[in-house]
C-alpha cells in the first residue's frame, strides 16, 4: 500500500460520485487536484458535491477565481455554499462575483445561514405548487423541468401567494389523484417544518422521530425557504452521535485519524494541560498524606485501583447519560431518577469490587485494616464516580455548554481526588486510630 | 414530576404516533398496558410500530395470543416480525397460529433472517413491476393500492418471472414517462442492492456513502425479497454509532439512563472485574517497586498523574480510530499511517507536558532528579498510550471482535502498567545509579 499506484482518469470517471470522491481522499493532495482538473466539469462537481467540504477547500486552493467559479456553475446552490463558505473572505467576493447573477444570488442566501444549522444544511432547491393549480397542470410543469438533482424528490410543497407553507403533497398522490383536483384539495394540511436557524442535531432528532423523508425549512415569516433530505440528516446524525465520543475525551468532534498531526496538536493538547491541572489537584491530595503513605508503603500499591475502578464506573455511567442526551431520550425528571438508579448501582458493583479488592488487600500484605480501607474506599469512590458520571453531563448542560464537553477528563477528576482522599484519609484514620 | 398525571386517552389519541409512542414510554408499565388496549386498534398498531421492541415486548405481555393477533393483524409484516421476534417460542407459535396464514406467511419468512441484518430490518411490502408493462398499466395497478404504508414509496422494482431484481424506477419516472413507454425502457438498469444476511452497520454505511432513499435486498439467488428504507437506516445508523461509545467503556451498547439498576449490574459489573484484574496487574508494577517508594515517597504522588495523563491521551487517540471505524473512514494500510502519526503527535505532546510536570516536580520538592524522572515517563508513557490506542482497535478487529469492546479498558491497562513500570523504574535507576 505504500507505492502510489498511478491513477487512471478513464478508470476513475468510471466510478460512482460517492466512490470516486473516495479514491480523491487516499491521493496525495497535489496528485488529487490534477485529478480534479482533468474530469469533465459536470462530473467534477458530483465529486465535489461528495466531499467533506474542508477537503474540498483544499483540493480546490490552486483553482483561479474564474475555474472555480466554472465548478461551481455546476453545482447545486447548497452545495456551492458549503464550498464557498470554507474559501477565506477575499477569496469568497472573488469567486461570487465571477459568477452569473442568478446563480450568485441563491448561494448568497444560503451563506446567511450558519454551517450547522437547518439553513446551513438545507438545498433551496424544491418544487413549490400553488393551492389553486389543478394536479394536470402541475404535473405538466414538472415534467419539463430536467433537472438530476430533483430525481429522489418525495414531496411537493404548496405555497401561498407569500411563499407560506400551507401544504405538502407527495408524489405518490400526484400520480395517484384525478387530473382535474385542485392541489389545494390533495394536499396534507397538517404540516410539520423546521426553523431555518434550528439547530442540525434537532434535525436528525426529528427524521428519526418522524420517520420523514424531507422536511420544508421555514424563515421566521413562515416562507418556504428550503427542504432538508432525509440523506442529509442521516449525515447529520451520524457526525452529531459519533461527535460526543470525542468531546467526551477532550477531542474537537472533528477530527479523523488521517488529521494531520499538526492540527492534532492544537487540539488536543489544551485538553491535555487542562487534565494535568486536575492531575496536580489529585496529586495534591497525595501529598498531603505524604506522610502516612511514608509510614505505610502498602498504601500506595492499592491507591490507583480505588482511583481506577472509579474512573472506569464513572465513565460507565457518563456514557449511558450522554448516549441518552444525544439520542433524546432525556425528559425533565430523568435526571433524578438516573442519579437514583447509578447511586444503587455503585453501591452493590462498590460493594461487589470493595470485597474482592479488600479479601486480596487482606490476604496479600497479611494485613486486615488494608483490606477494609480498601474496601470502603471503594465503595465510596463507586459512589462519588456514579454522582459525577450523572451530574457533570447535566451541569454542562444547564450551563449551556455541550454536556459531552471534556466530560470524561471531569469525572476522572473527581474520581481520583475522592478516590486518593477516601483510601489515604481512611489509612490515616486505620494508623492513627488503630496504631501502627 | 413525581406524581403520575391522569393521562386521558382522547387526549392521546390526537397525538402523531410516534409521540403517543413517547408518553407510553414515560408511564409506568401498567398504566401504559391500560392504554394501549384502549386505544383504536389501527392507533394502537401504529404506535406499537413506534416503539422499540424490547418495549412493546413488555406491554403485551399480558395480551391473550388472540388479542395479540389482532393487533398483529394492522401492523405491517416487518414490524409485526419484530414484535413475534421479542416473544418466546411457545408464545411465538401460539400467536402466529392465530393469524390468518396470508398473514402469518410474510412475517414468517421474516423471522428467518438474524434482527441485526439486511433481513431482520427490511420491509417486504414494496412495489414490485414487470419490465414488459407500460407504464399507463403500472399507474392504473399502483391506484388500487390504498395502503397508508407506501405513503413515502419513492423507488419501484422491476423483476422478471423468476422474482429477480433487473431495474429500479423512480416515482418520478413514472410520472413523466409517455403512459405508453414500457418499464424495461424507462427503468434504471444500474441497479444497487444489498444482499439479506448483509450486516446493518453495512446498511447505515451505504445510505450514507450513497445518499440512497430506499435499497432493495436481494436473497442468495437474486430474487426481491425486501426494502429497507432510509429511515430505518437513520436509526440503525444512529444506535451503531452511539453503540461504540458503550462498548469501549464495558457497556453492553443497550444500556439507557432507566434501565432498571437490575439489569445494568449485570451488564456492568464483569467488565468491572476484568478493569479490577488490570488494574492489579499495574498495582503489581506498583508492589514490585515497594521498596523504591519507601525511599522516595515522593515518587507516589507523580505516579497517578504519569498514569492519569497516559491514559488520557491514550483514549483520545483510541476515540478517533473508533471513530474512524464507525463512519467507515479507514481503508487498509491506514492502521500504519494513524499509527505513525500518532506516535508523532505523542512524541510532542509527551515533550510539552513531560516539562511541566518536569519542572513542577523539580520546583516543588527541588529535586531536579524528580523532574527528570517524571519528564522522561510522561514521553515514553505517552508513546505508550499511542501505541495502545491505534493497535487495540485494530487488534480486535483483527481478531474479528468489535473494535469498541472494553478497548478503554485495554488501553487504560497499558497506559497504567507502562507508566507505573516507566516512572517507578527510571525512579528506581535515578535512586541507584545519582545516589540519595
Amino acid at each position: 500500500m505504500d507505492e502510489p499506484i498511478p491513477v487512471s482518469i478513464d478508470h476513475l470517471a468510471r466510478l460512482h460520485p460517492a466512490d470516486l470522491a473516495d479514491e480523491l481522499q487516499r491521493l496525495p493532495t497535489e496528485e488529487a487536484q490534477d485529478v480534479l482538473q482533468q474530469l469533465p466539469r459536470p462530473l467534477a462537481a458530483r465529486v465535489v458535491d461528495e466531499l467533506e467540504h474542508e477537503q474540498v477547500a483544499e483540493l480546490v486552493a490552486r483553482f483561479s477565481p474564474a475555474r472555480l467559479a466554472g465548478l461551481l456553475q455546476e453545482l447545486p446552490p447548497d452545495g456551492a455554499a458549503d464550498l464557498i463558505g470554507e474559501l477565506d473572505p477575499e477569496r469568497r467576493r472573488e469567486t461570487l462575483n465571477q459568477l452569473a447573477p442568478d446563480k450568485a444570488a441563491p448561494i448568497r442566501e444560503l451563506l446567511r445561514y450558519p454551517e450547522d444549522s437547518a439553513g446551513g444544511i438545507m438545498s433551496n432547491r424544491f418544487i413549490a405548487l400553488r393551492a389553486d393549480d389543478t394536479v394536470q397542470q402541475c404535473q405538466a410543469a414538472l415534467r419539463g423541468r430536467a433537472d438530476h438533482r430533483l430525481e429522489d424528490v418525495t414531496y411537493l410543497y404548496a405555497t401561498d401567494d407569500q411563499r407560506r407553507l400551507v401544504g405538502i403533497v407527495s408524489l405518490r398522490d400526484l400520480v395517484f389523484s384525478q387530473p382535474h383536483s385542485r392541489i389545494g384539495d390533495v394536499m396534507n394540511r397538517d404540516v410539520r417544518f423546521i426553523r431555518a436557524d434550528a439547530d442540525q442535531e434537532e434535525i436528525a432528532r426529528q427524521f428519526e422521530h418522524y420517520h420523514y423523508l424531507g422536511l420544508p425549512v421555514l424563515d421566521q415569516d413562515g416562507r418556504l425557504v428550503g427542504v432538508v433530505r432525509g440523506s442529509d440528516a442521516l449525515e447529520v446524525a451520524k457526525e452529531e452521535a459519533t461527535e460526543d465520543m470525542q468531546l467526551m475525551v477532550g477531542l474537537s468532534g472533528e477530527e479523523r485519524a488521517l488529521t494531520p498531526w499538526r492540527k492534532s496538536v492544537g487540539k488536543r493538547l489544551p485538553w491535555l494541560y487542562v487534565n494535568l491541572l486536575t492531575a496536580f489537584m489529585a496529586a495534591g491530595v497525595v501529598a498531603f498524606f505524604e506522610d502516612t503513605i511514608a509510614r505505610w508503603t502498602a498504601l500506595a500499591i492499592f491507591l490507583p485501583i480505588v482511583a481506577g475502578q472509579g474512573g472506569n464506573a464513572g465513565m460507565q455511567t457518563l456514557t449511558v447519560i450522554i448516549r441518552d442526551m444525544a439520542l433524546g431520550e432525556l425528559e425533565p425528571g430523568d435526571g433524578r431518577k438516573a442519579l437514583l438508579k447509578e447511586v444503587v448501582l455503585a453501591m452493590i458493583n462498590g460493594l461487589a469490587i470493595g470485597l474482592v479488592v479488600g479479601a486480596v488487600g487482606w490476604l496479600w500484605k497479611g494485613d486486615f485494616r488494608l483490606g477494609a480501607v480498601a474496601c470502603a474506599a471503594m465503595l465510596l469512590n463507586q459512589v462519588a464516580a456514579a454522582m459525577s458520571g450523572v451530574m457533570i453531563p447535566f451541569g454542562l448542560k444547564f450551563m449551556k455548554v455541550d454536556p459531552a464537553l471534556a466530560s470524561s477528563i471531569f469525572v476522572t477528576t473527581v474520581t481520583d481526588v475522592a478516590g486518593f482522599f477516601f483510601f489515604l484519609g481512611l489509612g490515616y484514620l486505620a494508623l492513627t486510630w488503630m496504631g501502627w
